[in-house]
């Protein structure tokens, strides 16, 4: 008997992310999956998205690292319920992983749950976690040719951000070009750039979120 | 009967890095496996490099992505001799990947082959390329707390590269800190902070793999 190891894996893993999917949508809570390559500054565009939200919306968030809690810290600061989770050195969050850390929510008390992926372009990608919606953050210092030689995360994300905008001064990067390799690789992906540093186009995400609150919550 | 299936796959990484590093020994051919996050500035370094050393070492370079061969263009333009590995979406490269590359090279006629691993900064630490030795490129835009974040890599590495130090007056990026870091995590890693792009804290860098060059290799 030959088993095909991968596949009943991955099966396992659907199972878990359809009953997170089912256990958000009982609760009204929208769930965003955040990935990134390390540093692109998924932390710093959370702690200004629950900035500019938490009057109108309860935020909680998901951490995913490989080791320390020094971003759940910093959500904390804000006083906003974060659950960490630690990979000990796995490139990726699963359904599995998420399914663990649900208890610990009062979803009933939650409209928008972050999830904060482990830094990593690659691994992520492929694992549903859920979410009603995969946003990908790049970074302006990486550089535009990342989205072509990632394809795989750009061509599963519903929402390109491009952050730290606040640096296109200092290093090279053509955001028309980035517009252009994205349409390629995935028609139906939205791009916005913004800087969380500075709060250049902080708004236009902000109302994405909304937007895709109302669409996806009924009340 | 039981079959413990990473093990397994792991034994036969480990063959395939003994046998590259028998041959890369025989002919004299000092390895440098680069590895970092996307976007940190491996192949901006790697150009770099080649041009300061290219009149006393013959180099060639084994170039990972996940898709494009841009990079491997950007090589060639200098005149490099570099053998593209496309992982269609894989997270790192493996010792057989390279075992594969090697007939492509006429070894006897390359002192220095530097190897641009996938940027990533989890999976590719785990994996023996048969390299002699392991350098970890972190960029300043990434932040300092990623050493701490992703202490696997930067446990495994013999020298942590600081790129685009030219940043250091636009981004939050603490250098003691980093070192401070590093120390805790690996007291035998050294680490040295240039800038690739303005030339800063090049000349320490080149002289790190000349003094690799003349310790490894025997003549």
């Amino acid at each position: 008997m030959k088993i095909n190891l991968q596949e009943d894996v991955l099966k396992d893993h659907n199972l878990a992310a359809k009953f997170n999917r089912g256990l958000f949508n009982d609760h009204n809570t929208l769930v965003i999956n955040l990935m990134s390559s390390p540093g692109a500054g998924k932390t710093t565009l959370l702690e200004e998205t629950i900035k500019a939200m938490t009057n109108e919306f309860r935020i909680a968030v998901i951490e995913g690292d490989l080791a320390t809690d020094r971003d759940a810290e910093r959500l904390r600061a804000l006083g906003i319920k974060t659950v960490q989770i630690n990979t000990v050195g796995g490139c990726h969050l699963d359904a599995r992983m998420i399914a663990k850390t649900i208890p610990e929510f009062d979803l009933d008390h939650v409209d928008i749950l972050f999830i904060e992926n482990i830094g990593n372009l690659v691994c992520p990608s492929g694992y549903d976690l859920g979410q009603n919606f995969k946003v990908v953050v790049l970074s302006v210092p990486e550089g535009n040719d990342k989205i072509p030689k990632y394809p795989v995360m750009f061509r599963r994300t519903d929402l390109t951000i491009i952050n730290k905008t606040d640096l296109l001064p200092f290093v090279s990067f053509d955001l028309d070009e980035a517009k252009t390799d994205l349409e390629a690789i995935n028609p139906n992906a939205e791009l916005k750039a913004l800087s969380a540093k500075t709060g250049e186009g902080m708004e236009e995400w902000i109302n994405w979120i909304k937007d895709a609150y109302h669409q996806c919550i009924k009340h």
